[in-house]
């Protein structure tokens, strides 16, 4: 295909949603009409790291790298907006693959109200997906940050953890064989096509959540994350982590704690939420009416960092985990290589060392 | 320097410009308080294709990647507000390469009013940068687009074309005697720190401009874009062309035509411009007051394209040009390799064939 017939084909193949889109595509920049708050956030996935052209289809790219974004918003208890992508497209990429990956995402964008309103494409040695998002509110008031948990605020936690993380695994070529086809196909689904939580954050914001980040990293890092921003400890409960099914037979065919996985694995792209114990109720039927799992885990408590409270070989597998894998946050470094780790596999340093839990 | 260290080394780099940032960095998002209308645009740089680790150093390609991304909202009239940068660093870019890379683009946002309130850092096979930029204005009606432009309007330019292609060949080895080091150095700085012209942007769309483009793939791409947008011809007077101090030079250095250079090599950031004939002194002050050249080098008719008029000897090579070349735009392909082109060079790809001018 002609360079300007993949451009009018990619431009074809997005929606215009709400009506606040003065001008998308096609000029220098896009014209959005706006509220009061803007927030925005930028995301980069790159082949080899976050994904692997013979793991991932297109699609299955191009929806995950929206998702990971939107993701964002949805932590900070906001709609959805406009999303930016930015597109590196190496020889083995074709354009019908590059047409494949932008229809998942504008799927998704379909599916949760966004507009994809922009955007470039390049070449380049690897593909490379830049996605830019931004979602709005009436007031800061609105928004949900990582600074605001308090002691005493209950820690919750929507769906199910580990799910991403043993679909990995299981991409990755691990044998397991007590494990049916349709929780296969669903940890497959976890890790491929995740799906942000944009309407549980505006809810659980709307409820009264004091304090929320998203678990693009694990559990144990991400807590931490929002332990160091809001002044606070967060203890967690390690055996009242939510497992998605199938991670139970995931982690025995790895010989790794399950806990340990779910809590270090990564991109589940569940909501971790804080709130005054007033507010529980609330919470649990905001989530309720939108059929979403709550599930509370912890608590914050004075002092630093993380506290895990539970089975010892679990907590014991954490605690090295803790000192061993490269974290990130926003500015957010994944995959960037400390001298020992390979440069090129981010999904896969998140996986602690195998360590055989106590049961 | 250790993941976080670098992470925080970055955050620290940055400065907040202006009183709408209620929360930059840190957090899943940044928060920003918003005025009526959003102008957003990203851009992507991509190692090999460009820029390449040789010939720009790191704080080069972070000014650049900015400064494109910003002349997309000068062209429409907006001023700057926050930037958002993601970077994929490969091994050959060190963490005090990653440093001056931002520090290089927070000064630039510095001079621009701009502030860096986001991004990520991923390892990757090649350096990347990816920029989403975001400006403001009152009303839709404040912002000026690309289908604007109406029969009879003048067409003006602003500052001078060349300098960015005549700095890359410079860069690429061109033997160019007659040439002093004080041109050398300002086609260099021409193409390796190009300036976007936001403040002549919004003067110009106050004074009256009712259709701009900014000049990122050369004027001979970049008016037939402005034309398609319009549903117009532009017609340009070749000889008329505001060429930069060294242009000449470099172009008989390389036995082609120097305005066919001018208007091919891309990235001189300038913008181009229409306006209806009774406003063109109003638009002449709104430039003089900030010393910005501006030069009429043609006028808007009905029909579509461009049409070239002058010199017979360029007017062919950009004939050749039109049919040879990948064009872009947004949603922008740079560099999307056709069957014949090597994907790795954007840049090399825009300058046309050497063609002997008649002179």
């Amino acid at each position: 295909m002609a360079e300007l017939a993949l451009i009018a084909a990619l431009e074809r193949s997005l929606g215009v949603r709400g009506d606040r889109i003065v001008r998308a595509l096609g000029d220098d920049a896009a014209v959005v009409g706006a509220r009061a708050v803007a927030v925005t956030s930028l995301d980069t996935a790159v082949e080899g790291v976050h994904f692997r052209l013979d793991t991932h289809t297109p699609g299955d790219i191009g929806h995950k790298a929206l998702a990971a974004a939107l993701s964002d918003l949805a932590a900070m208890g906001v709609c959805a907006g406009e999303a930016y992508l930015g597109l590196v497209l190496p020889e083995a990429v074709d354009d019908d693959d590059a047409l494949a990956l932008m229809r998942a995402a504008d799927a998704l964008a379909e599916r949760t109200g966004t507009t994809i309103a922009g955007g470039d494409v390049v070449s380049g040695p690897a593909l490379v997906v830049s996605v830019a998002v931004t979602g709005w509110a009436d007031s800061p008031e609105e928004v949900v940050t990582r600074d605001g948990a308090r002691p005493g605020d209950l820690v919750g936690v929507t769906g199910e953890l580990g799910g991403s993380g043993a679909g990995l695994a299981l991409l990755d070529g691990l044998d397991v064989r007590d494990l049916d086809a349709g929780a296969r196909e669903s940890l497959f689904q976890r890790h491929r096509r995740p799906q942000p939580r944009l309407g549980a954050g505006r809810a659980l914001a709307a409820a009264g959540a004091t304090s929320m980040i998203d678990l693009s990293d694990g559990i144990a890092t991400d807590a931490r994350h929002l332990a160091k921003c809001s002044g606070v400890s967060v203890a967690l409960e390690l055996d009242r982590l939510p497992l998605a099914a199938g991670v139970e037979a995931v982690a025995r065919a790895a010989e790794q704690d399950p806990l340990a996985l779910a809590a270090t694995a990564g991109e589940d792209f569940e909501l971790l939420l804080c709130a005054p114990p007033p507010r529980r109720e609330r919470l649990e039927r905001a989530a309720h009416a939108l059929d979403c799992p709550l599930t509370w885990i912890g608590e914050i408590a004075s002092g630093a960092g993380i506290e895990l409270r539970g089975r010892s070989g679990a907590a014991a597998s954490l605690a090295g985990f803790e000192h061993g894998t490269p974290q990130a946050r926003k500015y957010r470094a994944a995959g960037r290589p400390g001298p020992d780790e390979h440069p090129q596999r981010r999904s896969a340093d998140r996986v602690p060392p195998s360590e055989p839990g106590p049961a």
